[in-house]
């Protein structure tokens, strides 16, 4: 029988559950609100590197390390590698899997990486092909300010609805396992979603749209309402984007008090002066891996719909006058 | 029971048949050896596009647009999208899948993507999740060139080892089918190999060691010989990666006469002067989608192992002097 449900959702029969996690992140990143629940916490984002990409190659291929590690597994204990994060032609994830001798698939959906790669490695699994895989995402505000917008020398002043992309990856081992585990009960993709905002200062407003499209896809396929969640938490819309995705649920009837929140809004204190929150491939990566998997653990939470949100925009695009089209993927995870 | 064997490949059990495909070659490919096998033929390469990273889009979306015309299906009539292309953030997959309203999934791994995005998919709807998805990969020499290497304006000469970026799009039609339609039997998926090649004009060089890895292990995990398969044939060696792709294959005792076989090394003609041959996202696909899907299915051969390959560099390593890592995956197409 299909376990297609409605246009975009599949269910995971099979009991895929989020075994272990391993996070780290930067310096910024570690006076937040989330700096007890890191495994491990930069002191300096270079890392004793000679550059912010080779930082991030680090920061990359030392989350993997680490989880394989908690688990006592050996790099080939696992059948695949899923990684991706926001650098040309995912360096960050290509140069770290050179490492491990593991095969490895590299995916690129911008910040919603982290939600891709769980949604293809659960379905993947649950066609009893592979049984224990990683999934890894990072990000590095080094790198992607210069990369997305201004060298950091510059001194560039942030604008009122930029973000603040987060220095941290996330790693999560997936398994197949019975025991009282996090699962992954289904998963939704994402269409791409372009309402023509060209401010690639203002990711939040480019990716509301694509998230509320795919939760309220996901609520239709699954024929639930919102508070069947403990939270439905998206990537990395910042404070005004998770606003606006508010007000596009509320417009549609949906209750979102007490249940809508994203990682990036809440990953900074408001002291933190970081405008508008967090963002990057590694934001929902971390906020997964750090706090919301201990939170499910300890059963503080049961049912959460994590809906990591990118922005597929490049300086190429920007450059030649593009709207930003965005994505997002929601991963309903429970225990 | 799981449908691994070995460390790295998955078998196939259900009928995922590649049902059709569509192919979109430049006009230097279109004096290429399978100048007769193209479905569209571009005059020009920038298409009446304002750049050529918006032609390559164009490209991208024609190939959707054009296998979903030949099979007589409505966008959402598929289930997912699959893409990638070698353009920074993937830009052609992620602008074209906006304009389906289609779920997408968007991949990375270099020239190697065809590949990949063949694997993820048939395992994924081996699974019984998807039934019918497009993959499709690009890539065009203009783009190529000014993001990897030189502007074309600057009319640098190439070099004895170096490949010509190949102008093309090729989408394909999988579906569960047991039609007499070549169908995906199974898939060995590659890992990250760093031989320490440095230069960037030399991607044959570069990416040879990771193709035989896995071709290797495909054949060992599946317990064959190369002459199990009509060819064994790879994306975008070149002649002088095919010649040390073979060297190694040689060298364990393999036979690779009449076997062993490589897209870029195919796609032009000798009068074309394009060094070692052609390269890109885009060549194993409209190789495939062109040429041997038609040969499979009027049976001239009826076994092929496709192993396209990708070399994980950006402009970013290559600046910060780092080696080429690269990667293949293999595709067991049977009829």
């Amino acid at each position: 029988m299909s376990k297609k449900r409605g246009k975009q959702t599949y269910v995971i029969e099979n009991d895929i559950c989020i075994k272990n996690t391993y996070s780290i992140a930067g310096p910024e990143e570690g006076e937040g609100s989330f700096k007890d629940y890191y495994d491990y916490l930069l002191e300096d984002d270079l890392w004793e590197c000679k550059s912010y990409e080779k930082a991030e190659i680090k920061l990359h291929k030392e989350v993997i390390d680490g989880v394989l590690h908690k688990e006592c597994l050996a790099n080939n204990d696992i059948d695949c590698i899923f990684g991706g994060d926001l650098l040309n032609q995912i360096i960050a994830s290509s140069y770290s899997a050179r490492e491990f001798e593991v095969p490895f698939l590299g995916l690129y959906n911008a910040c919603s990486t982290f939600g891709e790669s769980l949604a293809v490695a659960s379905m993947i699994m649950d066609g009893d092909n592979m049984e224990k895989v990683v999934c890894a995402t990072s990000s590095h505000f080094g790198t992607a300010e210069r990369q997305y917008r201004f060298p950091l020398e510059l001194g560039t002043q942030p604008t009122p609805t930029s973000q603040w992309t987060i220095t941290g990856a996330g790693a999560v081992l997936l398994e197949k396992n019975n025991g009282d585990f996090p699962k992954i009960k289904s998963v939704t993709i994402g269409k791409v979603i372009d309402y023509g905002v060209k401010d690639a200062a203002n990711m939040g407003a480019a990716m509301a749209p694509a998230a509320y499209d795919t939760i309220f896809n996901h609520l239709k396929d699954m024929n639930r309402t919102p508070d069947y969640y403990d939270m439905i938490i998206t990537g990395d819309l910042g404070k005004y984007g998770l606003d606006l995705l508010k007000h596009f649920a509320e417009e549609d009837g949906l209750q979102t008090n007490d249940i809508f929140d994203d990682c990036g809004a809440r990953i900074y204190t408001k002291d933190q002066n970081c405008v508008q929150g967090g963002s990057g491939a590694g934001c929902s990566a971390i906020v997964y891996s750090a706090y919301l998997h201990k939170e499910l653990l300890a059963k503080k939470i049961r049912k959460i719909l994590l809906v990591p949100t990118g922005a597929l925009l490049s300086r190429l695009s920007t450059m030649q006058g593009e709207s930003i089209p965005a994505i997002a993927h929601a991963i309903d995870i429970e225990i």
